[in-house]
């Protein structure tokens, strides 16, 4: 992976920059986000390029690098403000924007992620749960109800909906993503197990839960190679 | 993001090269053979680079660098062999061994784990998921009995277990993490928003559903941003 902006020093204006960012950073900004939010709650005020590499599991000229690219550079031996880096990762993402997610899905999964408390400390609120099954529609799930996915598109602008995630089963994904393009929303999470199509002005990222965990098999397996025999490798 | 080894034809035995296959390869890997088991659940038996390409949401040449990595070219006007590819890639990525998976959490996200059909169908057996509430435990989650967290070294091992996944809050992560290292799990998929430590011979992958929505975040906001006056993007 090369990262192809130079590391020099100098000021980026956050609202410059943050057009820029290369997906991997973009990926670890949101780890640093979770280690900075951790040592905010332990009331810690400042902390080294060193310490937070090592909190976020990365190394500090990594870290350091990719906190390049909102401008910031700490201070050589008093290191990064805490609560400034903080606001800051946060605006690069967009975070300070306001979020509001409806979750079409009320099953297992759409009720773990409506229960999922990082959500809304990171700036998301959820605004809405749909589901098709009727025995469902009305329950209660946390402080929502569930609405019928039948009323999908008068729900969506009545909470003004403008990030949807999808936990349906593959199934009925497309269809469901059809309709909310359709209402007018460009930002998808999907984590129905199938490729779905929408046209280039959305933003769609795709969660499987078994991709996680056949990456994970294909490290496993890496590390775990000299123990295999050939029969197991090749069966 | 620049793939190091070039691509030259020539045949590749999966047993060696299955050993250098860039990660970024390696997560596109998963998507492709997710597009095969629907070609292959609708009876088709051939596909050509620009078909499957399409079904995965990427671009043909990156689809025929990425299988180079196994070794796989198709043939010039008549594609690729399904059923063959799909073989290659599961063998590549580990997925003929045997991989037996204990949930850890049997709230909604680990019983959405549970009952996640793309498991089973990728080779993953889930044995075991566990919990600390004693009103959960002895509970059923599809076939299987949530176990006592407090039995966690003893189920373990007699499941066989060989990967774990925690879907626990991050306050107990680190213990429980610990618990599954010191039993000799190797293999660990974590949803916990919380960075965790493990030794070096550990593979520790991380899910946190926030940071996704976060991704998102930051790429909705670069598509929107033309519509979004400075006072936001301020606050």
């Amino acid at each position: 992976m090369t990262v192809t902006t130079p590391e020099m020093p100098g000021l980026h204006p956050v609202g410059d920059t943050a057009r820029h960012i290369p997906p991997a950073s973009v990926a670890r900004l949101t780890i640093y986000l979770r280690a900075l939010n951790s040592l905010l709650a332990e009331g810690i005020e400042r902390v080294s390029s060193e310490e937070l590499a090592d909190a976020a599991g990365v190394n500090s000229p990594m870290l350091r690098k990719d906190l390049s690219y909102l401008g910031s550079y700490g201070t050589r031996g008093v290191g990064y403000d805490v609560q400034y880096l903080n606001r800051q990762i946060s605006i690069a993402l967009g975070l300070t924007l306001d979020w509001r997610v409806a979750i079409l899905g009320a099953g297992n999964l759409g009720r773990a992620l409506a229960g999922y408390s990082g959500f809304v400390s990171r700036g998301f609120e959820i605004v809405a749960i749909f589901d098709a099954d009727q025995l469902v529609v009305g329950s209660e799930v946390g402080y929502l109800r569930v609405s019928a996915v039948d009323d999908l598109e008068t729900v969506l602008e009545r909470t003004r909906t403008n990030m949807a995630v999808l936990a349906v089963p593959a199934s009925v994904a497309q269809e469901l993503c059809d309709r909310l393009v359709a209402a007018g929303i460009s930002s998808i999470l999907s984590f129905a197990p199938v490729v779905l199509q929408v046209p280039p002005h959305v933003q769609l990222r795709k969660v499987d839960m078994s991709t996680e965990l056949q990456i994970l098999a294909y490290h496993a397996q890496r590390a775990q190679e000299p123990d295999l025999g050939p029969i197991s490798r090749a069966q």
